[in-house]
């Protein structure tokens, strides 16, 4: 199969499967999601993002329909069925289908979906080009609701721009990207912002963090500024699909590859981890 | 039929009706939507309500699959096809249904949901208690997107504590409730905060302006205190479907009940109106 999609057990080609209309994800946006990237049929730090999902249904008081290895066990069989040795495997949790009416449905268990397509990677080692905006997003940024219209909106004006992603500040403190999260390097040592309630906290800034530590970069987790971004000696963008990039222009000025040493160590360690975890 | 639901023109019983997995509503929360009462199988104010609908596609680039006369159309006929004399109207645009990708999809149409369902209209002159909750959503309020889940928290936090609804506020400034906007009589002057990015500019708020306006009732929309809130002649909550409720109490402490026959005289005009706008 190349695109899947899955409903509470149901699963066949993702172009013809359906859900609920009542399902509260298309009134709300309530539910939370996960995602990763599948290698050889192997999703990447599963564990991890799972860990994540059921603690972001716990923020949101959404009961999951099956436990964590229920799922676990789920997904993996999912990415058997698509051939793709390379896939986007990204699943959500909604609150249920039922009757629309603001507060929580009773008697009613979340629904599972789950996604997959295929992805192809590409080089860590690509330079990329950012854009700014104001970050006017809610104050639940550090759980991973299915609430993505700011996101989409900000996507599409990089898109519109040519470039990469937008970089989301309030005011002049930087917050993240609209699907991934920002970092600097400045004078040896990784800066990125702390984990508080206005970024996501990506399991792929997590993998930075430890390659910083392992490579005895220091790291300082706390909110820097716009003017940092600027003059930082590299910026990185990471997610679950991009692990680390480095940006050469943000809003058209060059900014970053005064650091190459000390990225690519950073990129090396993140990509070596990737290789030996998903191996066959 | 007693609960109807209609998709890009398919319509039935609305727990039997589905929706294509892509559709962006699931995914991104990505779509806005409005909603009035139908009564005698009349929506109430449907025109002004369509107005709204259309400038928020704008507003979130959304383009609607059909204009507006011909979406009044549909929504009329569907209205017929419900038993029931009053009816919740409900109606939302996603954008389109495509693979998942942040980004806008290119070539795909929006898509029409529409939701019916019985509503019974409660008196106007009943009391109804309140709570208040940091407001902590996003800065685009004015638009009545499907991220709804701020909404869905503090109208659950509203019925756990046994109350009409939640009034939201950012430090003192007083918005708006979960999903009803909220207004105070003071010193014989109406008080509603002003139509700016922070709270939704609600068909019924217009209405209770407006028949404040007609019965020389002095408007002020500029922001208001909590302290203002506590210390109100009166507090109107007001939406489509409850047109403008006092509260006698917010978070268990009295308020109100101090301004009642000018409150009589603005929810006698709103009523008025809806009647005659109703009758058959």
């Amino acid at each position: 199969m190349e695109n899947l999609g899955y409903y509470n057990g149901k699963f066949g080609p993702l172009e013809e499967m359906t859900v609920p209309m009542n399902d509260r994800a298309g009134y709300f946006g309530d539910g939370i999601y996960d995602a990763s990237t599948a290698y050889n049929h192997v999703i990447y730090q599963l564990d991890e993002h799972l860990d994540r999902f059921y603690n972001n249904a716990a923020l949101v008081r959404i009961k999951a329909p099956m436990s964590k290895s229920e799922l676990k066990a789920e997904l993996v069989r999912m990415v058997e069925k698509v051939d793709s040795r390379e896939q986007f495997v990204y699943w959500q949790l909604s609150r249920g289908a039922a009757i629309r009416d603001h507060k929580f449905p009773e008697g009613v268990d979340g629904n599972i979906w789950i996604m997959l397509k295929p992805h192809k990677m590409e080089s860590i080692y690509r330079k990329i080009r950012l854009i700014t905006l104001e970050d006017t997003r809610f104050f639940h940024c550090n759980i991973k609701t299915l609430n993505l219209l700011p996101a989409v909106m900000a996507s599409q004006k990089a898109a519109e721009a040519g470039v990469h992603e937008t970089v989301l500040h309030r005011g002049d403190r930087v917050t993240e990207c609209a699907h991934s999260n920002v970092s600097i390097l400045k004078d040896g040592i990784f800066k990125t912002a702390p984990a508080d309630n206005l970024i996501l906290p990506g399991v792929a800034r997590a993998h930075l963090i430890k390659a910083c530590k392992e490579n005895n970069i220091p790291v300082d987790e706390s909110p820097y500024t716009l003017k940092d971004l600027f003059a930082a000696d590299e910026v990185i963008v990471s997610s679950s699909s991009t692990f680390g990039l480095a940006a050469t222009h943000i809003d058209g000025k060059a900014v970053g590859g005064k650091a190459p040493e000390l990225l690519k160590i950073i990129q090396d360690a993140v990509m070596r981890e990737f290789w030996e975890y998903t191996k066959l």
